[in-house]
């Protein structure tokens, strides 16, 4: 057997799984971005809040102070883990998906950024607080692919496809 | 006032805040890990399961089989995302630290290997499943310097000895 036959440990994905994945993003309300420092490149893992586009499009709000938006900025390619680890026993037995995205900020005053703050806030009220600051921005991520891990031995890996498309 | 100027929303670091900070570590049994995909270098951020030797330095358990294991065996920069959403309310209002480590993998047959299947199996007993399977390794990961964010406005950077020393 090849190495990479004898290495492939990802099981086929029916509908059933991309639901479980789809609905992770749907109850979240936040998540962690993973991202490369801008001048370093040196990979950097941070909590956004986190809302959708009515077709699964992730949705996040940054200020422009913080690191993680100069890191998209100067590179728009990063990831998104979802999923939380709600009780006790190994952490490593609770369901999550990460979204490999590019990250496209969205203009003020557009009607999509007045979307996505109807959505932001609609998950999220308290980012009533922040959500008008002159230095906050929407970012939408694009999903290019993503991996689910429904538990240990449960990894699958995700289309753009699966995870979006029409509400 | 220079932009650099204006832009500087960290806050002094305190003892009291560099506490909070080794606290959040200390209580954890996962983290989320920053890397780089192997080949395309395209940031990561997937669970891992969370230890710490006696001085503080972070331990993880990665399968060989993992995407994030080829990641740091390729390019050993990486971060980890220490701190949970434990309620309700706004997910950013709770306090987490980012730290910016070099990761090292230990040689199986080691003491240090030992200590490490010994301080994992301490805090995530669940572990015991899968810590001895062949292709499981410990990594250490060399602390660097961090990000502590304690809350909406409450930055800091902090230190490798802010984090990591004597126990």
């Amino acid at each position: 057997m090849a190495k990479s036959e004898s290495r492939e440990v990802y099981r086929p994905v029916t509908p059933e799984v991309a639901a479980e994945a789809r609905g992770l993003i749907a109850d979240a309300d936040h998540a962690v971005l993973g991202s490369a420092e801008a001048g370093t490149g040196w990979p950097m893992a941070s909590r956004v809040s986190l809302a959708t586009f009515a077709d699964g499009t992730p949705i996040i709000l940054i200020s422009g102070l913080a690191a993680h938006r100069a890191a998209i900025e100067a590179e728009p390619r990063c990831a998104l883990l979802v999923g939380s680890v709600p009780g006790k026993g190994d952490p490593m037995a609770y369901p999550r998906v990460m979204l490999y995205c590019r990250a496209r900020g969205l203009d003020p005053d557009t009607p999509e950024a007045a979307e996505a703050r109807r959505r932001v806030l609609a998950r999220n009220p308290k980012a009533a607080l922040y959500v008008d600051l002159p230095d906050f921005r929407f970012f939408r991520l694009e999903v290019e692919r993503a991996s689910y891990n429904g538990g240990f031995g449960r990894g699958y890996r995700l289309r753009r496809e699966d995870l979006v498309g029409a509400d």
